[in-house]
């Protein structure tokens, strides 16, 4: 029978690339994404789309890529899978805006096989994996349960227990252990969507699409609520320094970067994430009763958004 | 037979921290380190000097640190160590300048023992490392030759093999794998120096003694050079840009960095390596025969400075 296959699933992420470029472009009112095809000398390659110095947007990435090859043994022994080929395909974004009270996001949908193998036939492993998570640099608390319950929405169409695990599964991956602070709001994170008894292939990728169209109309939506607000020096250096996080996050623990970095990727496509400018000020510790104060006191799991 | 003991090692080096302080403020002119001392729960602690908006210097650090427990898995393995307990004192230092025509410079050296045990007993291990690193934003050519032959003069003293094997050291050391470049022109990198036929505890003291009074010297000198020279916007960019290659180093492949953040370090103190500021530009290639495009093609291994 001909089951959905990665070529499919490939396209669709491909358009899914295009259709957000031309939201963030137009909710961006000014800036133009470039885009760069690429090659992987192993195999694949991708599609490369930047965004720098709009009118909200400082710099932008969405990445599309659709690589295969030799599974480096780095990643099969921490996949715990034995060597084989792979095949995977994704989106990744991460957005950085002018404003420091527009959020951080960053969005990735992706799906992964060995053996080139189709889903649930036993011989490879097959899987989506996922999520989409908030940075504010200023924790606004409605514009954190209205991203929440944008996420909550989409998960509850597919399956009631998505929401809560996967929401909690972000709080402890977006997580710094040596500052002992979440990278932000959180939001949702899944990895190893295979079938099961519950869940076909097929319904497994409605709901990763699902959640790839789940980003433009948020994240613009929040461009929108904050890109006109006035800020103030201070404001931007505090930006400055959250941003500083972000790099740690992603340069210390974040996977995808490892897998990036471990498959010989397209380091500017990889890197695409870390921010134009970022700052580190020794052991700055916010005014007592200050917002910033008040931001890193909401920098925490457990805490119930939507 | 009273042997050279941590204890002592371990007052050399606050001493070192001390006066590199005064020599670096003398040649800044104005910038004052702040002094933190801190307690590490598990055992140990240090003190933490840090300059921020001298004159010459925008941000540097020189740390002292004398650390002690049981000795974490992940590093004990990463080592090949059996469980034991450890003790490890050093100074640390990163100074990076306001001019990009002056360089930025790292220095480490350190004592490392296991179970408490002197050196050369048998019943434990007991080593010495270190290094010296400059990056230059621009490298010059005469400041990479003083530099260098500066480090061999003082490896000279003690063993003839020590500067061609530690400027190798150093070369593969300070490397991106994923930008392939050095991270600046290197300097000498040496570790696990043990007791052995040719040489004494004592005698490997003596050497790393050499190696920290090489530090103030060499780089005041640099300061001297290079700070009063004029500089523009373009030049100030390309600066935060290689100031982003220093953060993706010391993030990524920084063993010192590792260890601190294994050992639940004071996480203020291992990151003050980082810059006030830097960035990331997407895909920044410098023009053709411009004075970046010629430092970039320097960044490469087996350069032969001294």
């Amino acid at each position: 029978m001909n089951r959905l296959s990665k070529g499919e699933i490939a396209d669709w992420l491909r358009g899914l690339q295009s259709r957000i470029c031309t939201a963030l472009e137009t909710a961006d009112g000014a800036g133009k994404f470039s885009l760069e095809e690429w090659e992987r000398s192993e195999g694949g390659g991708g599609i490369t789309r930047i965004l720098q110095q709009g009118n909200v947007i400082e710099k932008g990435g969405v990445n599309f890529s659709a690589v295969s090859g030799k599974l480096p043994e780095k990643i099969s022994s921490a996949l715990k899978l034995p060597p084989s080929d792979f095949f995977a395909t994704g989106v990744s974004i991460v957005i950085h805006p002018h404003n420091p009270y527009v959020p951080i996001i960053h969005m990735n949908v992706r799906y992964f096989e060995t053996n080139s193998l189709s889903f649930g036939e036993g011989r490879g492993e097959a899987w989506f994996g996922g999520g989409i998570d908030l940075t504010p640099h200023y924790i606004n608390q409605h514009d954190a349960k209205f991203f929440h319950s944008a996420l909550k929405n989409t998960c509850d169409k597919y399956d009631a227990a998505y929401y809560p695990e996967y929401k909690k599964w972000a709080d402890d991956y977006f997580f710094i252990p040596h500052r002992s602070e979440t990278r932000g709001v959180g939001g949702i994170f899944f990895d190893r969507l295979s079938e099961d008894a519950n869940h076909t292939k097929e319904n497994r990728f409605e709901f990763v699409k699902a959640v790839g169209e789940t980003f433009a109309p948020v994240y613009t939506e929040l461009m929108k609520r904050n890109s006109a607000k006035p800020f103030t020096e201070k404001e931007k250096q505090w930006q400055l320094i959250r941003r500083g996080r972000y790099v740690e996050f992603n340069l210390v623990y974040d996977k995808g970067t490892k897998f990036g970095l471990d498959t010989n990727g397209r380091i500017e496509s990889i890197l695409m994430s870390l921010p134009e400018l970022a700052s580190w000020q020794y052991n700055h510790i916010p005014d007592a009763g200050s917002a910033e104060e008040a931001t890193l006191k909401m920098l925490r799991k457990g805490i119930e958004w939507a």
